[in-house]
């Protein structure tokens, strides 16, 4: 009973950089703190920052024969994302997919399960965000489907929505706000400069933002 | 209602620099095994070994207001500690507040909800131990309390008390009890010099603290 | 009421030494995807590849006496493994141990529980995966028994057995099924080699593992 | 910047009684396994069943305002589910607002947060599917939405969806596919029925499903 | 190195009597929304609600020695607490333990672990708040401490403070505040009762409260 | 490539009933403490108490097939066991598989996954320990082992041993040594009614089991 979607919209790849460029807390913050994936989602290596398109994949607990159907589904710079159907922690993905996905052009992997053969993927500079790291293997009995929507570690993607990662995590930018977000977040980085170097001077954020009042009104009292 | 407690009492900088040599699993035994906080907290880069005076904050869940206000009470040399008065993983902290509290001479971070900008305080060498890493943003509405006592990872500290942080975890000391710590900590790096030596040269454990007795008179059959 | 068992059935040193370069993914699947531990326990440091016979430790939860006994039982290549009888994240084990077990010739250590010293172990080279890094001491209170079988991390496991550790996690291999593991890991190995060339190359696995008749026939549609 | 969407689009009443009427595993399986909650939403006590059309509402973690705005937007059947913007399990909910939503003709809540007073609701015979039990209370500071899609527990669901819980968990019909799914759900137990009889006559279910040789192909061996 | 505490202040019975009766959440209220137990502790039966001093106990993980020292310690209308010096979920306490606190006057048990016997600590009406359930027994080999501060459950008890327990968790009230928010709690259920009713009638929160010019303020939209 | 072991050997009737009489707890003890599953197999109602031989099944995570296979194994009088291969929380067992385990005179199920149809189950009197609670459905695709070793929330075990569970959880008696346990259970029940008239009447376990000497031994101090 699943389903392959064969064409997606995706954002326009300069955009889609800009966003890579700005990274995650900057773009979280500058679509007004929505698109978080959850915090057990973390990089299987420190110090890669992407962005790209959304290939989606729904996947039964334990078995990863859709990662194979999404991998023909990729274009250069997508991004896999996989949401199992229920909590697993198996390692759906290694070396050998990724040896896949990057002839492909994919960038990387989301993935709310586990993955393995890390050490082989740091190696190759294929960067994954993951819920477990477990060489736990897993079947290939059961379809699912691919470029469908998915609930992954808490947020719901579309596929061809725009994935930002970095160290900080996983955030998820609609396909059809990733222009306004990435202007935005290029206005918040250029103000958090001016911000970064009053607040390396010594002056104080409760100065900086006018707190004080408003902490007092608010019945704060030094003692 | 909350509070800004302005004056409290530091132990001398010269005990806590001895407490930060000897680092976490020392002070931990010196002091007889208690205040250690939980597994949970965990260091966002590696080799970090510190110990600063407690600069605590209690704040909502999702509310990081309290950090501006804390950051202005650090004197050169303390360590913030943050407690969430329910859990919550929110990245209260990024490079910002890191570049203010730096400038005030602040070492570093406790934090028991999530911290973001990890690459960037990474690079700037401001280490933090927390319990998650997270974009997701935070509010500023609801006023907390500085310098007042907390529960942060099931340990409970007051203000000026002794935090010693490395790889290991984070550890608190009583104020009044830092130098008897100190003291008692260097003991035992002294002792455990000498027990290295003769485990290194083969001697069993067994052998060097005289088990074999207690062991057999216990039960421990040998088949 | 713990007992030592004297004498372990080991796998030979060659065999045990081909699985260690096999490395824990390819061991896994070479056995038909048993034997993995829970993935929650994790290498404290990154790059460790090891294998070696498990000599096993029943521990009481917070009670780290029976790690000395342990060490004793060391032969040159061997791997400690401990379980505790109940769950519990303390340190049971740091550096001064570590000197011990190494000085037996001993090459890592696999606990479901806590370790501590982690700067210190990761300096000496000793490898260890846990469950957990804490300082928290332990008593030595309470006798355990040594090389009886243990449940660790959801795996059984039986003293003499082959403990296959690396980034990706433990995995263990009866010591009587070893050197057909061991000539299943290296078949794999070589097969792996000339599909990762073609998938390097471009093609699919759908048409490599000749998938895609199988999908349609399961009910997989592209739309 | 929160909205409160007025007018959403709600299932007929009675579909949604059928759909009560089937509960929560029946409709489960008659939408082809889709739509759970994740388990760990439990009921505050055991023997509710109910469906009805969701009001949404995404709030900030320990900020219950929003409540008090979606009870004004219920209609006589309709079930309130709230979706933390970021984990908490503070209580959210008691018996004033159970009583207050009671008097709109609100059937239930579900929450991926906490709930109090729960003895008081048991008396009430409001139902609640919550993930924590928990009286830390909540501020009435930061707005959110009503009436817009949230992800709750896992599960993607937009206003007017229908809710069905009972003893075994929550699940969601989408609000366009409620007729279709109540049909295939009566259907499935008119079918159950008569299964239940075989069974319960001592058949198997491998002989009623005729399972033998599927499995003997797929390689079961009987030793 | 343990201690025991043998004199401790505690609240007047009566006025501890008033905290009983007005329950969990209503306490936790009147004193500022702090001192909830974290919601992982939860009663083993629905229905008891009960107030008492606390006899605290600080033990080693597996170990429930302390509990028949603590026993000694009670006197009518005390509740025992205990908190383990680190995580375990061992069963410390069963209808032996409870039978000899009944003796003494005890009203119930906080402990942040483990309790077995459950069935018979039930049907003697014996109250327990606990973190989990377990048979897995404990031995008797280290000493731990009576009546000192302990943190449970990530709340900070002293000796004599007062334990709230309900179906809605575990509150404690300071000693020398047990007065004040007797009364304030008192008060706030008077004004609850009033607000009950206006609720159940039909009004609402956002007009009894007043709030739609603050929301609106705020930045509230209806669409 | 699975195998379904079709004899077994089970321990005598009369034996297992005298477990089922002396509960989860008591034969804990009378084994040395060996034996219980983790504190997470909870009891989906209260009150049932029971022992029978263990029907092991090894299945894939989110695939149920092979209880069907194991229904067929079972005798009067035994209860099933499920271990997931990985961690699984799904829905494996609902009222018609209860249906057809009942017809064959299984006495219950013990499954480190979840259960549906619990109110069902709850009706018909047939008890479950579980993980969790869910509806999440399962596929029938791949196929697992019935009556092998397994290792089940942590707990080794074998096809044939006693299972004892109750309200406190699960214990598993080896089948070999299901006779010795059963009556030390019985001796330890004799011997614990004697202590319980003596706490009742407000004697001292201190006293009892006259402690008074070792804990000052070990350092106690009164205060």
């Amino acid at each position: 009973m699943g389903i392959v979607v064969q064409q997606i919209a995706r954002a326009e790849q300069q955009v889609i950089e800009r966003l890579a460029k700005a990274g995650v807390a900057t773009v979280h913050e500058a679509q007004a703190r929505k698109g978080m994936l959850a915090s057990h989602i973390r990089p299987i290596y420190a110090g890669a920052q992407i962005a790209g398109s959304a290939v989606t994949i729904s996947a039964p607990p334990g078995d990863n024969w859709m990662l194979h159907v999404a991998i023909e589904q990729l274009r250069p710079g997508d991004i896999l994302v996989l949401a199992p159907t229920s909590p697993c922690d198996n390692g759906y993905f290694g070396d050998l997919l990724a040896t896949s996905a990057m002839a492909r052009g994919c960038k990387g992997l989301v993935i709310d399960a586990g993955v393995r053969d890390v050490r082989d993927l740091t190696q190759m500079g294929f960067p994954v965000w993951s819920k477990a790291i477990s060489a736990q293997g897993t079947v290939k009995e059961t379809v699912g489907s691919v470029n469908v929507s998915v609930v992954c570690a808490g947020a719901f993607i579309e596929a061809g929505d725009v994935i930002v990662a970095d160290d900080d995590g996983v955030c998820v930018v609609k396909c059809a706000e990733a222009e306004v977000v990435a202007a935005a977040a290029e206005k918040r980085m250029a103000n958090e400069d001016a911000k970064r170097k009053r607040l390396a001077a010594g002056e104080l954020g409760l100065d900086i933002y006018d707190m004080r009042q408003t902490l007092s009104a608010k019945g704060l009292k030094y003692v």
